[in-house]
């Protein structure tokens, strides 16, 4: 997508490294890094320099690639691998990612592995980047649906976290559904639930959204069921860190929330995921293993001073303590369906697509 | 309640003035306010220093009491009572104590007036305090009902926003109950959802608590649901602006959110109020307007930097827009039970409070 009309890619290869968008310096600072080593892209995915569960998968791609220039022996390719996925435990894309890639690595000789894992890795970022387009193009459908109702009013869509073009290679996932109608001039508004404790919906929805131009605006997160109760919201589409066969959602905390004033409401509720987001392996969300974060990310916020420079700053007493869990599950009875890039499906529907 | 072994109610009077403990300064400070006039009650009240459904009433009795000290004619005490019943509203309690201390100070003769207003603002003070021990002894025998199955547990209670004794003149209404069950030696713990945009658990909720020693921990306002999910909230218990007749609960916004989440998960829900909160006027929850309140205070947080200096700081983009709706309704068919100093009622048995 395009910032100031430059077209960027949220990560690429530069000659030998790998640049990405510091996403932790968004709202207020485009900041480009370039990341040389594999331990720099554990540090950058651990840190949420690199966020999405979509980035994180490219992101881990690229940062095996890095980890297997000097030496590409199996020993190695495995040890890389490994401190890779151990960096964020509930992203199933990032596990399968990396695992593609290392299956991939171990056919060939080890002499033509470090030139082949760029192929792969862009491969994956590539992929990525169709998938959203085509997610984008089911997803419109529905926004157009609506809209075909009355073709003057605004349609309202409210977002949790970021799925945006920033948590993709490039496009997003929840978000592709909105950028596609409105460039097809369908009138679109999003409700930008900040998303706390990190803000990823007041930092980087909005900030995409605005370089865009798709009207928005931030709400606390405790306001989108009251917006729903008074008809100010037609539908909900969130992203998803992990769908499992049966059409449980794991996505950012809160999520369920969400899900529960939309049903409460009957405000459709999608969430919006390439297929490779969903784990065949667990049959429901309780098995899934919620990661919980450092306190501190409740207990500080992050923002710009009225000098325009970065501050953080302490919002509870020092002598209360803090617990962060960063997801939750959205049980299938709750999700209207699930947009893919093969298709809109009903929970109930996933298992089609397992074979 | 105590702060450092004082004894200290919100509001007091003090020779010609009132003194408030300035709630925009806490947790980090604990600064005491003289106001002498009403126009400065009136302030307080708007910016939030005293904030608070019951609190917000005795304040605003202490503004009329301010305001006729000089002149206190009829023309006077509605110019003065009305310019208080707008600084807020949404509150019931407030009108309803300005209500009160007008009509009686309206059938004294005016000599007599500004002595008896000082009266009748004490006794509204006072009997706020009552009302709020015996909504504690109503509530904690709810937890003790739940401690009575396994003794050996912690009883984990949620509570949004603040109605502690900050919101109250003393003792507070939704903490009430578990400080009786802390006091009386029951193992209590309460999850503190911040409550976003204000923050007012984050920064009142968690530092009332750890003044007086109760067990909590901080959590943001998305992880109730997923705690729900877990076992890990035995009860939820909030304040109340205004409860309609049927039983709807008008409360900070994203109480709906939790009792949707309560109701979901087979957790009691309970909102906890003193008869006066009751507007009898109104049959349903939807009749209510609802405040909506500066953007700034979504934009923008407050907190403590690195030096220990207050900090304000924007936390989106400078391009976006934010709402802010203060409340939402929770209907009542989510509620379990309305605690109240005249013991706990199911909604629909409500009614039998109106006569």
């Amino acid at each position: 997508m395009k910032i100031q009309n430059t077209h960027y890619r949220t990560i690429w290869r530069d000659a030998q490294s790998v640049c990405i968008i510091d996403q932790t310096q968004l709202p207020f600072a485009l900041v480009i890094e370039r990341l040389s080593t594999y331990k720099q892209m554990c540090e950058a995915i651990r840190t949420m320099q690199v966020r999405g569960a979509p980035l994180i998968g490219a992101a881990a791609a690229y940062g095996v690639t890095l980890g297997i220039q000097q030496h590409a022996d199996d020993q190695t390719v495995h040890k890389v691998a490994s401190e890779l996925i151990a960096t964020r435990p509930t992203a199933v894309n990032l596990a399968w990612a990396v695992q593609r890639i290392t299956q991939k690595l171990l056919l060939l000789p080890v002499s033509e592995r470090a030139q082949a894992a760029w192929e792969f890795a862009q491969t994956i970022a590539d992929e990525d980047v169709e998938q959203n387009h085509a997610i984008g193009q089911h997803g419109k459908l529905l926004i157009a649906e609506i809209a075909a109702k009355d073709s003057t009013r605004v349609i309202n869509i409210l977002t949790h976290c970021n799925a945006g073009w920033l948590a993709t290679v490039d496009g997003g996932t929840a978000l592709a559904p909105i950028y596609a109608a409105h460039d097809a001039g369908l009138s679109v508004h999003v409700w930008v639930d900040e998303t706390r404790p990190r803000n990823q919906g007041a930092s980087l929805t909005a900030w995409e959204l605005a370089k865009h131009g798709v009207p928005h605006t931030v709400i606390s997160d405790n306001a989108g069921g009251h917006l729903m109760q008074h008809g100010q919201v037609d539908m909900v589409i969130v992203g998803a860190d992990r769908v499992t066969g049966n059409g449980d959602v794991c996505n950012k905390i809160g999520t369920y929330l969400k899900a529960l004033a939309a049903y409460d409401q009957q405000v459709p509720f999608y969430a919006a995921v390439p297929t490779p987001t969903i784990d065949w392996q667990l049959a429901q969300g309780a098995d899934i293993e919620i990661e919980m974060r450092d306190a501190d990310e409740v207990a500080y916020m992050l923002g710009q001073d009225q000098h325009g420079e970065l501050c953080r700053i302490r919002i509870m007493p020092h002598e209360s303590k803090a617990l962060n869990p960063a997801f939750d599950v959205t049980p299938a009875r709750l999700v209207t369906g699930i947009i893919t890039e093969r298709g809109v499906f009903r929970p109930e529907q996933l298992q089609s697509l397992a074979t």
